[in-house]
């Protein structure tokens, strides 16, 4: 019996941990500075260090380099702070560097409303870096899924060996929650694939089938080279071109090519739908409650809650909607995965309910969108 | 006669005054610097401002506060700057602070190859903001088209009251051109438009049909209110979901429901073609050469070069499509803007073809993709 | 008929503006900011600029490159920031950059007390920079002094391209007074000597018997060399040593040696008194009153009050104490000048009285310390 | 038997750590990098923690918020450094946070030469902070004194909670040398004295004659206040007058009643000699052998080596002078500790040689001055 009373931000926390993170970072920033505090009262007693750099930019240097060091690293920022994030965000990508970051989205543009929630960011995450190469981004919806996709996220991120983001608003990263963590299925958490330390290491060579490159510590007794500029495997700056695009292409390749293995989702599949609703984060608490009610009614709606956003979970949304004729997406902003559906699912009826005000989306107006929109 | 030998930095630097600019901050960076220095050359005779900042914040910062008292503002740098920038671009959304950045794309991600070109930050321009409301971006494809675009890019700021970007690239903004600056049919300057002043002001007010509010200086005799904070038409912060919600709202239709009036671009329309040809920025040169080879050759094809990318010109892309049965993209990236096309012409053939590996599209490859890809 | 009605900050900024300042930069800090305020209505209607750093370190460097350039340069601030400023004082040290820096001293040490006073920066000013090669120190005691000294300040700086501090402090800077224009008798203005351009200037090579070098702007049609490290008279960085002595020892000697040429003060010389008062800036007024009180009692006192504390006016302060027996010095510190005193008059009986609690040293306080002290 | 080669920079890391060093932070500069190097050997896997922030005001920053946690902390860097963290001596001070900070100093003004020697910061760490407090100014000949010097350091930080400096320099900090750890004698490690956690704590409240009040660590059970602002007993600003004075004068008396405790010095006294030489740091090694040899030729001639700088140990200085006629100083600058000679031994025939040129003062130069000078 392990019930425990939490919010969302501590849950990303204890996930953290369970995962193995060892190093934290960060500057603070409401609605993510309760991630801080908690990283601050379970790293330092078990060895793990939690700190505050001066800024933004510095804290999630430390991140990097500690990342680059071996350890497994998280950072938490909101809006403002991801944008302070950008140059090093390129860096990780491009260099590789394992790090999981918390979005505790807020109410935007630019500062916004600090204590209201929106889900703002979402094609921020993806694209607010320089090169447009891909990144993983998971969405929460409960403080449970706070817990288990950190989890996921810190593994994400050591398999693949890049930037992975949680999508957390602040509604749900600062709703107190009961949860049971003996129910929660955590997966066992996986370390990145060490490379036998040897006097001739490739940084950035892959091995076999492998898209992911071996991994040694800077530091270490092996030298490791690292650069944010273009670079071919063994980790020196390049200009070739065709050293380029085989880098570039495997960037590109090692996150589309496997989200299958990493679509988390859950879903309520009725066979006599219709209707399709498909969203994601706190939204989705409320559109489940909808679309149970409505299937009580017998006025059969299916739902699918994305918790994979980024890579774009193609095969899942298309066999999703498949058996329907309509789809229906809901987001706390003026519309920003809804053009993600719309271009995986061409010539689909699409009817989209966006509202970016500060408030929750009320499942009266759920109801009133899927009955009627 | 006014031929002029420059390179398309320094006509970007030509078309800014031309336009009215009177104030430029940024932070060296290759391969934007150029424009720097064609400032620094052009504004203090005139009694223009052009100053180096601390570092890429400071420089836009300063930029925006010049703004807000009435100068015709921009900057300019490259990706890893954009970055930077990031935080104040939200700012410059969320508070109508009219301003023109200019984008030289190199090779990332990250510091990735200073003096290679890509068009890696399509995505990134457009979405690199928390919040996610729309901004502009025009792409020049010449150095003529650096000189007017700007013009034009200063003219949207204005009018609109919003960021602008112009996505650039290195090979555009570094190769020098003979210009004819007699041939340029460039538009008349466009200033925002002036609120009387009076004792009381609301700065961010619309009248009657409008969807942008007059402007008032800050610092002159009548108090304007401005906040990065959400707000209500007076300037006061508000978390008042309606107000927030009317806010918001207007933020995104005043730019999209507008783009028809600046949906620049240059075409080739074919009658007989079955395949046209969309892509924009430096490789729409090369394009534009395949394509009228093949129309020599009894191969017609038709091409749509893009000077204006965001927000999306549907209904452009739309008509010019409908006649064709095969649409084929280009761009120097993994693939980015054809996400927007697969959106907008969904059930078309779209073939797309892209290259992020620091070198030009040659027009052999384009050929090869058109005739047979 | 020129009476005025201003606060030294105000009086400052006129002094400078008299003076020929063209360029102010700094960043706000209480007791300091009232001067950022009064240049920013001054300078730019006429053509100058002034402008406001990122931070304190941004501010000083802009002035530098504009005193490079060729500008007559301020900045102001209080204590807290001129410790942002040391590691540019000590470029403008050993790179001869002229600069007129306002330190408006509050109660330290540290942020300590923003709205009260103390003259806790004297030594500070002296030697807060690296190599400890001698500055220019002025402290007003008054707003006729404000006004008078910024324009000695900027003239010296000029002279001896050299920063000149101006160690006001809270109650001298804050305080409203009536002053006549008319009758401030303001030296001329002085512009440092010009080189003439040529194709080959050796910007740290003196002519003649002058221990200053000529000037030429950064920017202008000669090349002129500039470095913060040690460096010849061709501006090239050097290690040799021979060179550097000749170099250090000119800095050290073209202030030290001219001391005389720029020794401020004003003195009551009382032919019958024994002892001397020492003192300077605002604890110099309270001084006076009690020096002619005591004077008027028959009590004969004389009084000095130094308006020029660095380089130390050692000629000076001997001479004024030869006929005294009992030197009595007062300073709004824990003892700071006193220290100067005691070197400069060995053997002579000095009495300190001082105070660094935030308020002013009352008249009845100094009379004490006078008569039984 | 403990034999080890080391240069001052290692002999000063393991010093900090003999004396329970738990914390370093800095910023590379030469010549203090391989204090750096050598910390970051030793602290981590000791359970320490040594880490580079984002510059030097970042590094002191961290320095000053370990060691209001509990931890002995230090900094190492060069003059242009130590400008960068006046802003935070002045808060150490202030606010009686232990630190130790190495200034290895280098040839200034400004940059200077990064690898040449001089002491000209003898002053700057005096007073490069605000308000003027004392501060404590150790300066070691050689590396044994790097060793002992450092853990005395450490000792009087704890003791008098204020920040201590080591004043070494390039030359003694990178010669190598072979030192006997055995024959060192350390003293044994202080640790600041503790208050007993109680529900009320005084964070400046002193208890019976002690002049330095209890510690108790930030973020304990017990709140601890802490500001940079003036403030009482309690820890809560104040712009009290009378509260301010009290606890001015504390902060001044608390070095200054005890330097005689911690007069380090090393000396040879020559009871025929009519001259004393008086000098510290690496010019006292020269001056050593120069004095041994002139008392071998039977021209007997006194020697003090001072290691504490400030606050002036003036009560050595007098009694060593004494029984002399002729005081002769030599400084690697161009004369900065000398006025307190001056001014501590008033009437008295005093010699200096300066040299600030990058090079040591050779012993020839030694023997002329002394026997000619």
């Amino acid at each position: 019996m392990s019930m425990r009373f939490m919010e969302g931000n501590e849950a990303i926390g204890w996930g953290a941990a369970a995962a193995g993170c060892d190093f934290f970072a960060g500057y603070p920033i409401t609605p993510a500075t309760t991630i801080y505090n908690t990283m601050l009262k379970i790293l330092p007693p078990r060895g793990g260090i939690c700190m505050q750099g001066e800024d933004e930019i510095a804290s999630i240097g430390f991140c990097l380099g500690a990342s680059m060091a071996g350890k497994k690293v998280m950072t938490a920022t909101a809006g403002p702070g991801i944008s302070l994030y950008s140059e090093n965000i390129s860096f990780a990508i491009g260099s590789e560097i394992p790090i999981v970051i918390v979005d505790v989205q807020r109410l935007g543009p630019s500062t916004g409303s600090a204590t209201k929630a929106s889900d703002g960011d979402i094609q921020f995450l993806r694209w607010g870096n320089s090169g447009g190469l891909p990144v993983i981004v998971l969405a929460p919806s409960d403080v449970r899924d706070c817990y288990v996709l950190t989890m996921h996220a810190f593994n994400l991120a050591e398999q693949y060996r890049c930037p992975v983001f949680l999508a957390a608003n602040k509604e749900v990263s600062m709703t107190r929650e009961t949860i049971d963590l003996d129910t929660l299925e955590p997966p066992p958490p996986i370390t990145r694939k060490m490379a036998k330390p040897g006097t001739v290491f490739r940084p950035f060579g892959t091995q076999g089938d492998s898209l992911v490159p071996d991994f040694l510590p800077i530091g270490g007794e092996t030298v490791v080279r690292q650069t944010s500029s273009t670079h071919g495997p063994e980790g020196y700056i390049t200009t070739d071109a065709s050293q380029i695009a085989v880098s570039q292409e495997r960037l590109d390749r090692k996150l589309k090519s496997a989200v299958s293995a990493f679509s988390y989702y859950t879903a309520i599949e009725e066979s006599r739908a219709d209707t399709l609703v498909i969203t994601y984060g706190v939204t989705a608490r409320a559109a489940r409650d909808v679309v149970e009610e409505l299937n009580r009614e017998a006025s059969p709606v299916s739902l699918l809650d994305l918790k994979t956003l980024w890579p774009v979970p193609e095969t899942l949304i298309r066999s999703m909607a498949d058996p329907h004729q309509r789809i229906v997406v809901f987001e706390m902003n003026t519309g920003q995965y809804v053009r993600e559906i719309e271009r995986v699912l061409p010539g689909r009826e699409i009817v989209f309910y966006g509202q970016m005000n500060g408030e929750l989306i009320p499942p009266a107006k759920i109801k009133e969108v899927i009955t009627n929109g």
